[in-house]
């Protein structure tokens, strides 16, 4: 190994037989390089002992490559799914992920926010649960932005949402259409304070029973404290219990619905023969159940890619964007637990043929 | 707000009535720090504009204070928890977490081990899974390591594991103390090629059963292509099904120990009368399924806690830790699916008189 002068960007690209620039490519993970010359520069890197000083580099473009994602709990599903996703987009742009978990506190949100001033990372994207309206002022730093999540802010930056209230009023269309008239909510709730997939979901549903007149049993609409299996069981049991029988529930997540599908075969309730039973968000679940579930996909790839694609050209240009909300179309996933109806295969293939 | 020059650190303390380096340890995330002290910096901060440059701050210190965690899928319960974990114990000591997913692949372990030499980051916490023993060369970068995780690397560092085979052993000593003596493993594998919990909690399995001179019925032994709910119900199907009639069935993980006990009641077994039902990981669903699941707790916050704090003292000493195997022991949590025996409870009682 050559020792007479560190080794810079120069001696990489002869020693590899490339130009500088593809070297420079590989450096920032550039997507479109062949494994054959991915593998030359990685041998030429490790013979010549070069070291990229990215700190250096960093300060002079004033990039980090990094970017932050503040999701409230990476043990959901629905997060640790997002998540890496978020950090597969970014990849695939060059861009490392600094994760942090707000543990659903409001102190730990507005701390994420006060710590982009530093300049340790690029941009951010945020999920935030527990801040209130009061709070937007804590968005007034001068860094890049994306918003994700139920909860309304008029923050200066771009918001990308699930499709709640349209996934659920799809959803109850499908049941409605199904026969299905005794409705059961699990996860719902008739309070209306905060913005929450929880209250978004349980408006969709009540819209659209009101929007083709079929009246709704107040009692039917189950608050659960958190969304995992075992509160599902434990509704679907209570629900049985206290002598209601209705014709499909609708569980405002797949844990629950699938909790809430595992007592019923207990309970010798037949799935769909007595009872639809369907999810929300496609989980991996979902998909292999019995029997399979089905649920509304909220398209979370789609959600991810934008969000890493609306930060990172803000990054780019050095503009924030200005505030714009933008509702991701969700679809429905038909499954065992509650086939489509006739019309709705014909539609579906009539949509599979457009495509 | 002033405007006459560019705000420094000692214009935010004289701003908030407190010294220099009590604004220093704030920007820090010192976490020995009142709140009414913390809101002072923090409104001094807004009046004043500051703005901290950690990419200059870090290029005088060398010190970037992120780290870097690469697991294989946060969507697997057990990395999304551990992630949370050493998320909490960085940010304790003022460090962010640049969390990396390798995707069950030996490429991107490898490109995640390459990257390091830019200096983005202080330090490594890596779990592989997929490289193998021959790429232990790809350890020589001169960075903070930790590793984590069943693979056995004689790489320079310290590396921490969940002690797969002594939890085992622990759990089936408590079932052949409970009587039982037909205990199927589902997730094992009788290969011994690849270092993984699985083949090491199959391990302990065998080797406490040897130990007692219990014999094993190898079509007992269940491989399960995932560890996942759904592979459970199938698992414990076509066991019974089968025709074997196992009075104990041992999961490899907690997962895989919930499907199969939904899939029982199904059939009408009753557990724990008719069958034992243990799992691996003490993950949250174990503590509110019906019935509530005895599991062996693999203590990952001390897992977690022990990596964060092994990597950033190598960050502070400026000096890389040899190779150090460290296996954090495990305990058993006796609930509903199989009971602590009368013994058992006493030692318990016995170990919570000695704490």
């Amino acid at each position: 190994m050559p020792s007479h002068h560190v080794p810079t960007l120069r001696d990489v690209a002869r020693q590899a037989g490339v130009s500088v620039s593809t070297v420079s490519n590989y450096l920032r993970d550039y997507p479109y390089m062949s494994e054959k010359t991915r593998d030359r520069i990685a041998n030429a890197i490790n013979y010549l002992g070069y070291v990229r000083n990215e700190q250096a580099s960093s300060l002079r473009s004033g990039k980090t490559h990094n970017i932050t994602l503040c999701v409230p709990d990476l043990r959901q599903p629905y997060f640790g799914r997002i998540a890496e996703q978020i950090m597969a987009a970014a990849r695939y742009r060059g861009y490392s992920v600094i994760v942090k978990s707000s543990t659903y506190s409001r102190r730990e949100e507005l701390e994420v926010l006060s710590q982009m001033s530093s300049h340790a990372s690029d941009g951010l994207i945020f999920n935030p649960v527990a801040m209130t309206e009061a709070d937007v002022r804590a968005f007034a730093g001068d860094y890049p932005l994306v918003i994700l999540g139920e909860r309304i802010f008029t923050a200066p930056a771009p918001h990308i949402e699930i499709d709640n209230t349209g996934g659920a009023r799809a959803m109850v269309r499908h049941l409605l259409a199904s026969g299905r008239r005794k409705i059961a909510v699990l996860g719902g709730s008739l309070e209306k304070q905060a913005t929450s997939s929880r209250s978004l979901r349980t408006q969709g549903f009540l819209d659209e029973m009101h929007a083709q007149g079929v009246s709704v049993d107040p009692s039917l609409i189950i608050p659960c404290s958190s969304w995992t299996l075992s509160e599902g069981w434990w509704a679907a049991k209570e629900l049985f219990e206290s002598g209601a029988r209705p014709d499909a529930i609708f569980a405002l997540n797949d844990p629950l619905a699938i909790g809430a599908m595992s007592e019923l075969k207990v309970m010798g309730v037949s799935i769909p023969d007595d009872v639809h039973v369907v999810g929300f968000d496609n989980s991996d679940d979902s998909e292999y159940f019995n029997p399979t579930l089905t649920t509304v996909d909220p398209h979370s790839q789609e959600i991810a890619t934008r969000a890493v694609d609306s930060l990172i050209s803000q990054v780019y240009s050095g503009v924030r964007a200005p505030h714009r909300h933008e509702v991701v179309e969700s679809s429905l996933v038909f499954r065992e637990s509650s086939p489509a109806t006739d019309a709705e295969m014909t539609d579906q293939n009539a949509t599979a043929g457009k495509a």
